[in-house]
């Protein structure tokens, strides 16, 4: 297993997700000496955390694939963005880093989530990890959802936390006190890693596996015709199965889950989703076996 | 008691908070005819709706006082909507009505609150009878907060629906069953006002009554310092005591309420008093006695 040197920790990808952003301006992950690799911060989108958006020209976090990052002629706020970022903290950077830890809240009622981009032995042992210290801990994985364009992709371990449910431009104490928990859990895994303390017990670890996402029933002026179910609103990681409710119109005409297996749906009514055509995301809850350091 | 000749429905005043929104867009309340009055409705920011936004230029639900309405070179589009608005629906307008219904929602947990402007007999009628039909209903009088700028305040009787927590820029199912139902139980009350069904039984009336607003501890960049305390958080209505924590900073250092007597707080961390510099509103809850119809 390679040893960790540096380790960027990010707020603000989305200006007005404050937990990340006041993360960032109160220092709390500033001058930490203690672990045997350098900590690193970053406010990833100033001009959209001063404009409380969640961006400016297009979505920071949508930013990074490898077409976009070469492609010196896009001019939006975040394509500048997204390119210094690279090229500073990316493997060929001036500065480049083993590890991102991404941080960010929805609006979905999901608790704290560890999302994945692979599913590497490292990736799954930090996941075992935070699981056994915080059972309530859940991990999404994306690997199978083709997306490869996030702030975090740019790193070899790149993680993101996601904590909700939490209104875009407030701040919500427990949100702010979770994810920096989740952090320094992080952290602390980090550094048994490159100090091999690492045990070889087998950890039973839960992923919720990126499937597919679900939009609104919309309009041809693309309005939504639907709202979420009153019985699946906030109802993120519950099983949901054919038949179940999973939208209602405004005359209280329900729709049902038209699927043949039953799944697990996350990022419900995020608020950002909206606009990208998501009311849910669709997950198959799987067990896998891996090995790490214990808890 | 006068009778009820026109009655204004009115969702979108603030462009981002969708029930209301939808509820006009949906037709909900388009031919109501089975009523002693004429119900009309409004979608009053068009353009903030469209934009989803809370408003374009300036807040439209703090356009409508006396000296805004007759300055007609005050040029935002709200204060030209204000203008429009009064010069249709006010006492003096070409279309007036006696009652004015302005649907809202906040992010603040509060459940379903309504609004009013002043304690008038009638006022405490209708308050007194949605508390009996739903007893979770919360009745907050801002008649001592000096505040007459509201779209509301054009109507002779101006009341206010205030639904929580939904987040701004979303449809919430719950919320937008239970804006549906206080409308119609208000639109019931005033058709018995009409039939002189009112009974002259006394029914007891909790009211939280306007004290003063809150803000956050801010630096000099005008950005809070601390949030609010996660004991604090949600607890809308619920008594605060000298003493109880308000606030949590950044480092985890506790700010008390430093008041003198017991109040009862709402609209904690509503997103869009941040602007407002208000963290919460505190009111005194007491009790009164009124007469009016029985549920």
């Amino acid at each position: 297993m390679s040893r960790f040197k540096r380790v960027l920790i990010v707020g603000g990808t989305h200006g007005n997700e404050w937990t990340g952003a006041y993360l960032m301006r109160s220092g709390t992950f500033d001058a930490l000496t203690q672990y045997s690799f350098d900590v690193v911060t970053l406010l990833a989108n100033p001009r959209a955390v001063a404009a409380n958006l969640r961006y400016i020209g297009r979505d920071l976090n949508r930013s990074f694939d490898r077409q976009r990052l070469n492609n010196d002629r896009l001019s939006h706020y975040e394509d500048q963005q997204a390119r210094e970022i690279a090229q500073r903290f990316g493997a060929d950077g001036d500065d480049p880093v083993d590890v991102i830890i991404d941080l960010h809240t929805t609006t979905a009622d999901m608790g704290s989530t560890l999302i994945l981009d692979d599913e590497s032995p490292q990736a799954l042992q930090l996941a075992a990890y935070l699981c056994a210290v915080d059972p309530s801990v859940k991990v999404y994985s994306t690997s199978r959802s083709g997306r490869r364009d996030g702030l975090r992709t740019i790193a070899p371990l790149g993680i993101c936390i996601e904590v909700g449910p939490v209104v875009p431009g407030t701040l919500d104490a427990a949100a702010f006190g979770q994810t920096r928990s989740l952090v320094m859990q992080v952290l602390e895994f980090l550094d048994r890693v490159n100090q091999a303390e690492q045990s070889e017990c087998a950890t039973p670890l839960t992923l919720y596996r990126h499937l597919e996402t679900i939009d609104y029933p919309r309009n041809q002026a693309g309005q939504p015709t639907a709202m979420i179910h009153p019985q699946l609103q906030r109802q993120n990681y519950q099983p949901l199965h054919p038949g179940d409710p999973i939208f209602i119109d405004f005359a209280g005409n329900m729709m049902a889950y038209a699927g043949a297996e039953t799944v697990y749906p996350i990022f419900i009514n995020e608020v950002a989703y909206y606009e990208k055509g998501i009311a849910f995301v669709l997950t198959q809850r799987q067990q896998v076996d891996c090995y790490g350091p214990t808890a």
